[in-house]
């Protein structure tokens, strides 16, 4: 007899996307599929002093069971970095989370019951999708354009769904790049307020904006201080993944104070606490004063590659594809348009590409539901620009 | 209108031992309440130089996103580890967890059913019950004794409650010190694979013993070997966290193919992986060879504190308890007699020995079922000898 497993697991299947990064390995190969920043971009100095730090000053804290909640020297630099974005929190507004992935985990545990509904961008990052289906979610997927969300719809839908909340990515999403403009950001806001209904900011690439002198709105978060009673309907989650480092696995995750002690509860039976150990390396690296030069330097490099990707596609693919060049993140979403009898559909466009040596991810497993099949997601965060021009000049001969 | 929260959270409450903790801010407290092993007794020299290996000589590899299943040098690391504890496994034979605690949830996830039976000891560890209840879990408590579970009672209790899975600390449990004799090792293998029932065995306290020149029979999982086909029916966790560094939060299972790519599904999309940085320290420490003379440090220094806790409660509480002399792990389990007029209720026990100067357990919240209201749990890991004979002068005095 084979062992039964949990019900829940019916909900969700492997992904397409596991089967094409299979293909990676091939030599040669350019690739445009990953979701993750350059290696070679991390500032491994400043973090081995960070940790050193941590084991110096700290040795206790650091390596000894700690707060479910987080490392309280983390949390007080959370905080303090919250506040350079317009964000005021008390450090034990915030927990911290085993990267942004488990604040969306226990977003699901604490709040989704089988059958509740849950809306989502379409697209909308992959892994929310499973991770909220595993605890019983239905969701609805909600239009975007290449100023996020379609806040008219989405106004129907949660007046027809009635949902236990609503996922989004509003600034730079994944896999879409797109940026919440800020009218409808307020629109969000208010939608909330209206509807008492929960809204949950997904926030990794905020800080990864190309152009200094014109940055983002401010996050949604940070905008409910402009309409009363909104605040306590957001749930904010923030990550060190992009900007510093993923293997850290620190994120931490903003919200009213009911909400974060469920989560915190949660948390507690699902992995103790964040690895302290990171925990105090993280706090030593914001303490020292190292990020703004890193924020400099990663929206330095990841923009000029944008641009460079994006002159590439259009010089390469002409009216093949059409695109909304990102103001930041790490990805294009493209659309093929079929003109001048190129390929149409992605997932056949992607065998081509591979043929030709070059990797990226078709679009439709990022849909909850009813997929558009011609669109696709290229990332620029991890080939240098080199490879860029002649990954997109192969592009060029599958299209 | 407030948030509706997931049904789950009904099945969960605040726990008992929580408040208790609050007392122990009082100061001048001796604390025999922690769970948590010495952090004096960290390597904190080792631990440094592994980290600073980690991001010497694999940067991208200790910063980066990484596998679910684990990062392959710590598998290889953890793979060796095992074999010298008489366990065959290949590196792809297990997964690493952020801690044992998240091999439990994952578990939980993978394996429950609300509604399906759990076999748990009766007392057991405390965040394994509510983790498993999170999941909907009706758990079922099996009596044990100093010789751990009783597994005749066991196997009247898999046949009547055709159990998901039964969930053992066989070596040193949390909170009752026993130790499974030899002879109920094999009868666990025996019913595994006559009910064809999964066996979890929580080992976190397996390495802990105190006599080097009497170890603990070997795990469960090592023994299987001996009965074929027993092997694929044990899911085998374990954990750095009491013999290394909880801070980690570096743990691992092993298990059959099919369940190890369910649980690694669901860690996909409940932290993504567990932090490569603390798995590429670990995994340098493990290499470094420093683990004997680290286990060989810990283990005489909480046998000395175990010899002189028995010894103390013996003399300051005589036949007030109950109580056997734990081989090793990190705690005794002690039930009050009421003889010579003591008091009997641990909880009313617990007050006074607050108000005496020392706090401690109550054994209740450790029962999933029909709790034992006179039993309690005393930690030797963390007060020093000079302290362990104060603090239970002071039990003898609230007794």
């Amino acid at each position: 007899m084979p062992l039964q497993f949990a019900t829940r697991l019916n909900n969700v299947e492997t992904s397409a996307i596991r089967e094409l990064f299979k293909l990676l390995g091939k030599p040669g190969i350019i690739s445009f599929a990953g979701g993750f920043p350059d290696s070679a971009m991390f500032d491994v100095a400043g973090i081995k002093a960070a940790a050193d730090a941590a084991l110096t000053e700290e040795p206790g804290g650091a390596l000894q069971y700690g707060a479910t909640e987080g490392y309280e020297p983390l949390r007080q630099q959370l905080a303090a970095f919250m506040g350079t974005k317009g964000v005021e929190v008390a450090p034990d507004g915030l927990i911290v989370t085993t990267g942004s992935q488990q604040a969306l985990d226990l977003l699901g545990k604490t709040m989704i019951s089988p059958g509740d509904k849950v809306i989502v961008e379409g697209p909308t990052f992959l892994a929310t999708i499973q991770c909220f289906r595993l605890y019983g979610a239905e969701l609805v997927s909600a239009p975007i354009d290449a100023h996020g969300v379609d806040t008219e719809q989405l106004e129907q839908l949660i007046v027809e769904h009635k949902p236990k909340f609503v996922y989004l990515i509003p600034t730079f999403g994944n896999p879409s790049g797109a940026l919440l403009s800020l009218e409808r950001r307020r629109k969000v806001l208010e939608l909330a307020v209206k509807y008492q209904t929960l809204i949950v900011e997904d926030d990794p690439y905020g800080d990864l904006y190309f152009d200094p002198a014109s940055p983002p709105p401010r996050s949604v978060l940070s905008l409910s201080k402009d309409l009363p009673g909104s605040r306590e309907w957001i749930a904010h989650c923030g990550s060190m993944s992009k900007v510093l480092s993923p293997g850290l696995r620190v994120g931490w995750m903003i919200a009213q104070p009911e909400l974060l002690a469920k989560a915190t509860m949660c948390k507690q039976f699902s992995d103790a606490h964040t690895s302290t150990f990171a925990q105090a390396t993280a706090a030593q690296y914001l303490k020292a004063g190292r990020m703004p030069a890193t924020l400099a330097n990663v929206r330095k490099v990841y923009g000029e590659r944008a641009r460079v990707m994006g002159a590439a596609l259009t010089r390469e693919l002409g009216d093949a594809v059409e695109f909304t060049q990102p103001q930041g993140g790490l990805f294009f979403w493209a659309r093929l348009t079929g003109k001048g009898g190129k390929v149409k559909d992605a997932g056949e466009f992607a065998k081509r590409a591979i043929e030709q040596g070059v990797a990226f991810v078709p679009g439709a497993p990022f849909y909850a539901k009813d997929p558009d099949v011609s669109t696709f997601r290229l990332s620029f965060a991890t080939a240098d620009v080199g490879k860029i021009e002649e990954g997109v000049g192969r592009l060029g001969k599958a299209a």
